[in-house]
């Protein structure tokens, strides 16, 4: 029997996605499939037939290695939603009808919430018109904020560079005495798991930070400006980790509060992130040094600081994904289970996809300090085991030497 | 003979401050110094008697190594200005006699462009009243912008960091085919170093940055908007450098134009920085996905991701002051001159301190291309050696352990 597979990948990037689909490649090698094809730019791109043999490029253990240490995604992304099967079945049977004109066997598709919608949808209809296609969801996101798994591949990586980047703003700061108050705005619309990590900087003698705020209980700010005032009776410079995602009482974010609304010459309102809002917010209080720092998408994309623990388990979970394919299951994400915090132990398993499609995973709340301003050791231990370990990326010219992606400038289709 | 000395470092932080501090300490010791003393806070610390024994402290070689490899500053900083020697000459009497009383015999002071004028003051001080200290300027400074030295003590790394960040963000962008436009904010008030090293991404296979713009010519707006019309009519995904200090032609910071000055609520003005000012402009003519990313601090404090160029030279250049201060010399600065480029090759010489103080280095506009928004191949030729090579940090617990800086804390005196 012919055996051929069909890889995407959607959403938003991380530095662990490359290492699912270098495990899925692999294990799909040893496995014998005749063909590994990658769609570009997901589910959308195959509709328009852009794909490319990812069998035929990806032919030494070298090329899958530097695949699985490279960052983003070399298949490119899309944030497509596929339509209601009832009310527009046409997607639906213009896909199938490339994967039977190819022998498709098993699909794979590694992305966040909407990616479970699409592996979930695809699943549904293949039951329906009794294919034996099989579809597994392989999850990622630097949020952590997915429903049925301890944790995503993506994010251990970029919780290590959130707690190494707190660190060495930690050691910048410490150089003089003087009364400051330094905003580390860390990503996470809903889920604050990210700046959560921000309090593992401290395992290697950084005192900060000193205050934590997460989107998971509402933002005060009279509440936050006490905290400051508190903090300063003990010391001068306080370093705060803060997401980007923090609501008030009422669920609005920071910079849509009209109070603190900024507005160009021409009246227009201009967003201007958390960090920002709450820097103008401290320097009217205390008119002190205030410096606010968005870690931005350099924390998604950081791949020379990943953790080997995030990049390893990533090529497992996209391992396991093609087992668990060629033992006939379908409509399943993989997750993991923890078994232990020490040592670390985790097994893969899978999930019905439907009970993981569009929900969120946030921190429960009795892992927030009483004074919502800090994590619990629970939390601590939870994050910590994520981070461990680094990978080894190779350099040439002095900067990260990744793997070419020269191909999607060809081959990409239009947003 | 006895031999005495002290150390300070000065000035805000770079990865390579410390590995010149390491430097000096391993020489003094190699040549049988009795007393290696390291102000704290600098000069400023001093007037103060806020010292510590490195000497003591530093008693392997593997503390030398760790401290070598370890960011920003392990002695504090000041930005105090020494007062003029005429007017004020109470201060100079107070460190000399200081010196007298610990048997100083040499001053090593580690910053950029206010501790060179320390450093020129105090040994024309010591010329004054015949004293024997020499004074010894060691240049540090991630801006690159110090006169008489091919470069500074700190740059290398920076520009290695910047050119890291601008390829895994040409990763990170490279994953839709949608019209974007992508503005890297880059430290370097008056002068374009940093910002043109982002060039180097370009070796290891990212097409971007696609314009930089750099302080040295003047930034004019509808320039800029129509370099981003011509770029995307070849391209979607456009990726911009820009150097926090580009002035119009007038002479004015962005953020100091009122046609874009924000205002909060209460009709203050905010200051956004020149990447959220270069955002709304863009986001205006394009209507388009626009995002701004600051490297903020990280450029300057990111130890993990130093160019071992720069960290070993730092070091050499230690070495050096102190064979310098023995052989005789005073009140010089010690300076890097470039023998060749392939292969790169440099050697340790020194400047009188008085030729460098309150100067600034600025791109040559000659290496700036003729359109002002990318840097010319001679440009590229200078930067290329300064990142190359890797330092290796140590990690514990899943982040980068440097050395511990908790002296700092009871020590450190008000700014």
């Amino acid at each position: 029997m012919s055996r051929n597979c069909f890889i995407g990948q959607s959403g938003g990037p991380t530095v662990a996605i490359n290492a699912s689909l270098a495990g899925i490649v692999a294990r799909c090698k040893e496995e014998g499939y005749d063909h590994i094809y990658g769609m570009i730019n997901g589910i959308k791109g195959l509709l328009e037939d852009h794909y490319i043999d990812l069998g035929e490029i990806f032919d030494s253990s070298d090329k899958i290695t530097q695949l699985k240490n490279s960052p983003a995604m070399y298949l490119g992304s899309c944030r497509f939603k596929l339509p209601n099967i009832i009310l527009a079945p046409g997607t639906y049977e213009k896909l199938f009808k490339k994967f039977n004109a190819m022998d498709i066997t098993d699909v794979f598709y590694i992305g966040g919430n909407d990616s479970m919608d699409t592996v979930a949808k695809l699943s549904t209809y293949a039951k329906a018109i009794n294919s034996p296609i099989r579809f597994i969801g392989i999850p990622k996101t630097i949020d952590n904020d997915l429903m049925g798994t301890d944790h995503t591949p993506g994010f251990g990586s970029a919780a290590k560079y959130v707690a190494s980047s707190m660190l060495e703003v930690f050691y910048d700061s410490a150089i003089y005495k003087l009364n400051a108050v330094t905003i580390v705005e860390i990503m996470g619309r809903n889920a604050g798991w990210l700046t959560a990590a921000s309090a593992l900087a401290r395992e290697n003698g950084a005192t900060v930070p000193d205050l934590i705020y997460l989107p998971e209980v509402p933002f005060d700010t009279d509440k936050f400006l006490a905290d400051i005032h508190e903090k300063f009776k003990e010391k001068s410079s306080i370093i705060i980790a803060v997401s980007e995602g923090i609501r008030n009482k009422e669920g609005n974010f920071l910079d849509q509060d009209s109070k603190y609304t900024k507005r160009d010459a021409f009246g227009h309102v201009l967003h201007s992130g958390t960090g920002k809002v709450l820097e103008s917010i401290v320097y009217k209080e205390f008119h002190c040094k205030v410096r606010s720092i968005e870690l931005n998408v350099l924390q998604r994309c950081a791949m020379h600081i990943a953790s080997s623990t995030d990049i390893e388990e990533s090529f497992q979970i996209g391992e396991f994904a093609v087992k668990q394919a060629i033992s006939g299951e379908t409509g399943v994400m993989i997750v993991v289970k923890r078994l232990s915090d020490t040592p670390y132990q985790i097994q893969c398993e899978t999930l019905d996809v439907t009970k993981v499609a569009n929900l969120e995973h946030k921190i429960p709340v009795e892992w927030i300090n009483k004074d919502h301003n800090d994590i619990t050791p629970a939390l601590h231990d939870y994050l910590y085991p994520l981070i461990q370990g680094e990978v080894h990326v190779n350099y040439a010219n002095g900067i990260p030497q990744y793997i070419d992606i020269s191909h999607l400038r060809n081959k990409m289709i239009k947003e």
